[in-house]
């Protein structure tokens, strides 16, 4: 019998950029397909999505691509990957929602096969078998896997939290304990939060949270949370009408989240409840909650518009009080204090981080972890979906479940399981990262990432000079311009003794009759290089332009 | 009677760079001269000073330079603003030491008058009179600072906690009540940590949160935190004693304390103890303990070249343990993160966080605050050093404790208080912010930042072309260089079809003898912008340079 091969092309040693593959002989099968947001150094990019060269190379083999849920961690690089490699897609029916929704903004609706999938499809191929069960998360449908090889059961948790007391459906625990009465040959379970002790707060108490905030606000109320956490604003309408308050809402993706969830039912708002943001001003103050985008203070939503007073329809009034239903991202810790500061400063009282019960995270803690792995028992077990440290905590919770540290994997993306029920061995895939700009797909790598940074920090300053090179004279020139570098009006000097340097240098090189252009511009850059950084402290990108006339 | 003056030129709505002036007719007492880091958008900025246009145009007026303490964001602007304006400093002996060592980096010291001051020191102008009393912060000879004027007294907090059981020196509580006991104007505290309940922890308790790590600690111990808390480097001092461990000191600020520290007396180190880090290998693991810099994940402390493998001297061995005496600013989080996640992967156990009590905080909380406005009992009363949301909840508590809505200002970086026993009455100071990059004070401004924004997002396509003006002939070019744009390779039909348009557009121009620059320029914008978009997807800085030859 072959061995099952388990690899991550993203989602192992970091947050984000989702992707796993099982593979036995001629089949593969991959789980979710995410992006990750740039780091803070990569200049310009707007996505990384995981370098998919492998499946590329063995696409041949490809059965298709299921999703565990609709987050952009998890489906936001379909479309840049569907157009390296086809692959038939299966998912829930909102997480295909969101995954139409993104196709059509790429025009690759048609081009993509999708197939809606719930707790009781079972899809077939030649050697494995992919059935579901339902988990809870932030968001609707959000299901775990279970593929059957003829090595035994690979388990894929998505991401979950065990939710007793869930909004929507609960957590399938019979079918996981079914799952896990036998034959598990491996467990791939979400490390968020493992560094987090005990449980986490259930979807429920959230809800009473945020009402009782609403129960006490004596003005209107604006409220941001994740547009994709539509049990959550499920239960902000409920907390509204409750409190007889109508709900109008802002925020291109929550616009969209409203359309989505009320069409397919996972969002109920009683008729003539939801109102145009336009019309507010109709009711009194103690009759309006805003719902917006902007929790993670990102600069273009809605919340942070509203906070530095650019919004075009809606103002902070002094009574307002505004509830951010969401925990900041670590890159995001900065933008978010900057909105709320502002919100203070015009004036509304803000209701925000762990005081009160208005937020909960989608993933299980410690004991929900322990508890997972004590459900499927696997054979191995490879924690995925976090940072290194994560991982490696999430090997202790197993080990302290009675898993032999010897079967817990700790892997790299691009490291390679091959898995027998007898043992195992390791390999390699290839796996990497690419970077996406405007609509590049990997034009944007560390050289162009490396003049950006150089740009960023110093500015450049671009020398022209047009040679006879025949007559070995300079016909104009040389010219500097600068930009990003010094203001121009107060450095008139600067720039002047610069082009005088420039131009001796020109000069003596004319009179040697040098002729090679390389030579030329490293003569130009050891004359310039060093004055600007004995006058300014700063070395800006030399670009030294040579014109033969 | 006279008004007395009170205005902050930095610090207030911010977290840094704090500055506040006490003016009695013609008599300005300053208090701080402190740095703020850049934020993200301000590409290449080293640091952000106040900027101090009143204080030049009034220097005729000014007495002196009064320093709470020695932490960057009080003393880092010194060197940048007596380039401007000419101050004689008081400060303790710590602070001015770190002054002295800064001056000394730009070659100044002989420029400065330096004062010593303590806890008796009063020192007396013809209107005002300066005096001290001693609080606790993150490092030793931290200063309240009392000015009597003759509107009563004006109290400056500094940077505090109320710390019962301290390191080192103990809060003055009994001077501080006598100081309340009557006629005191205005009061103007801290309002770091305002939002936080209760009490800060002691920094005694940090010393045997350290011992107990220590105790358990098998292998090599390296410890970051700020090389400032010279009382948390006592205590880490005295926990390697207690468990016969030597001490190796690396980074260079982390150095350069141990020096000022051993030489101040203010730290004690057995002989024999400290050891060179090129020595560390004579001694078994659980022999050694290493104090270094880069509790904030900082490029190119010493830890963060230790977690990524790049330190000349420590490699992480498995059995290390990491602690970080530290949290990370806001800024930094994704940072630190980083770094525990390399130590990590080397093999270290990372201690970080709030579950030890390692580390403790250097402000007070709001029982402490509270206690400070009751010690105090001001007739008005401004809160500062903090963002506004933290100066607002600063205000709250002291309405709490009893003083009116109407006497507390929760004010602007230039908004000036006129205040008389009987009155308040606002006005404005010029107030604003200045950048610093390399050795240029103010020369990089918001044109200079919005470009190297624009070139750090997308890069720019220089256009050079050489043209003979008298009978509109194209002479060379146009040729189009790139940087930080896209690959070269690969890209060559882009940048060739783009050539081709913008000569056709040049050719056209001739035609039409179009003689204006800006006209020229313009039309190749108009062809080259929008079939770069195209393409890419991308908005590169365009750089059109023309040359009449």
């Amino acid at each position: 019998m072959s061995e099952v091969k388990i690899f991550g092309l993203g989602g192992l040693g970091e947050i984000g950029k989702n992707m796993y593959c099982v593979e036995y002989e001629d089949e593969i099968i991959v789980i979710d397909c995410g992006v990750k947001f740039p780091e803070n150094e990569m200049f310009g990019i707007d996505l990384v999505i995981p370098d998919v060269s492998y499946l590329i190379d063995n696409k041949h083999k490809i059965k298709g691509l299921f999703l565990t849920h609709g987050h952009e961690d998890h489906i936001g690089a379909i479309p840049f990957v569907q157009k390296q490699v086809k692959m038939p897609i299966y998912g829930g029916r909102l997480t295909l929602g969101l995954v139409k929704s993104k196709l059509e903004e790429h025009r690759m609706v048609a081009e993509v096969e999708m197939n809606f999938v719930n707790e009781d499809s079972v899809i077939a191929f030649n050697h494995m078998t992919v059935s579901f069960f339902r988990t809870n998360h932030s968001i609707p449908d959000s299901y775990g896997i279970c593929i059957e090889t003829p090595q035994g059961k690979v388990v894929h948790t998505g991401d979950f939290k065990l939710d007793m007391t869930p909004v929507g459906h609960s957590t399938e625990f019979a079918k996981m304990a079914k799952i896990g009465n036998g034959d598990v040959l491996v467990l791939l379970s979400d490390s968020t939060n493992s560094e987090r002790p005990g449980f986490t707060m259930s979807e429920r108490s959230v809800g009473e949270g945020i009402l009782d905030v609403v129960t006490k606000a004596r003005g209107r109320i604006i409220l941001a949370t994740f547009a994709s956490n539509v049990h959550r604003l499920q239960q902000v309408v409920d907390a509204a009408k409750a409190q007889n308050r109508k709900i109008a809402v802002i925020g291109r993706s929550m616009e969209k989240v409203f359309l989505i969830g009320q069409e397919l039912g996972y969002i109920q708002i009683p008729e003539g409840m939801l109102i145009d943001i336009k019309t507010i001003d109709n009711y009194s103050d103690n009759q309006i909650l805003i719902i917006c985008t902007g929790s993670q203070g990102e600069p273009m939503a809605a919340l942070t518009r509203i906070a530095s007073g650019s919004h075009r329809t809606v103002q902070i009034y002094p009574d307002d009080t505004v509830i951010i239903s969401a925990s900041p991202i670590p890159g995001n810790t900065v933008n978010v204090s900057r909105t709320i500061d502002k919100l203070y400063r015009a004036g509304a009282n803000v209701i925000h981080g762990s005081v009160f019960d208005i937020h909960a995270s989608g993933h299980g803690s410690s004991e929900e972890l322990k508890l997972m792995l004590s459900f499927i028992r696997p054979r191995y077990f490879i924690p995925i979906h976090g940072e290194y440290r994560m991982l490696k905590t999430h090997a202790k919770l197993a080990m302290q479940v009675g898993i032999e540290p010897k079967n817990i994997f700790v892997m790299d993306n691009g490291e390679c399981m091959r898995a027998t029920r007898e043992s195992v061995t390791m390999g390699k895939v290839p796996a990497g990262v690419v970077l996406i700009d405007g609509s590049g797909i990997g034009d944007v790598g560390n050289i162009v990432l490396r003049d950006r940074k150089h740009l960023a920090e110093d500015g450049l300053i671009v020398v022209v000079v047009s040679i006879d090179m025949k007559n070995f004279k300079v016909l104009t020139g040389p010219d500097l311009v600068s930009r990003g570098f010094v203001y121009v009006r107060g450095s008139e000097t600067l720039i002047q003794e610069a082009t005088v340097l420039v131009k001796q240098k020109l000069l003596e090189a004319m009179d040697k009759k040098v002729k090679d252009w390389s030579e030329l511009k490293a003569q130009i850059n050891e004359v310039l290089k060093p004055y600007i950084f004995e006058k300014t402290g700063r070395n800006p990108m030399i670009l030294t332009i040579l014109m033969e006339v």
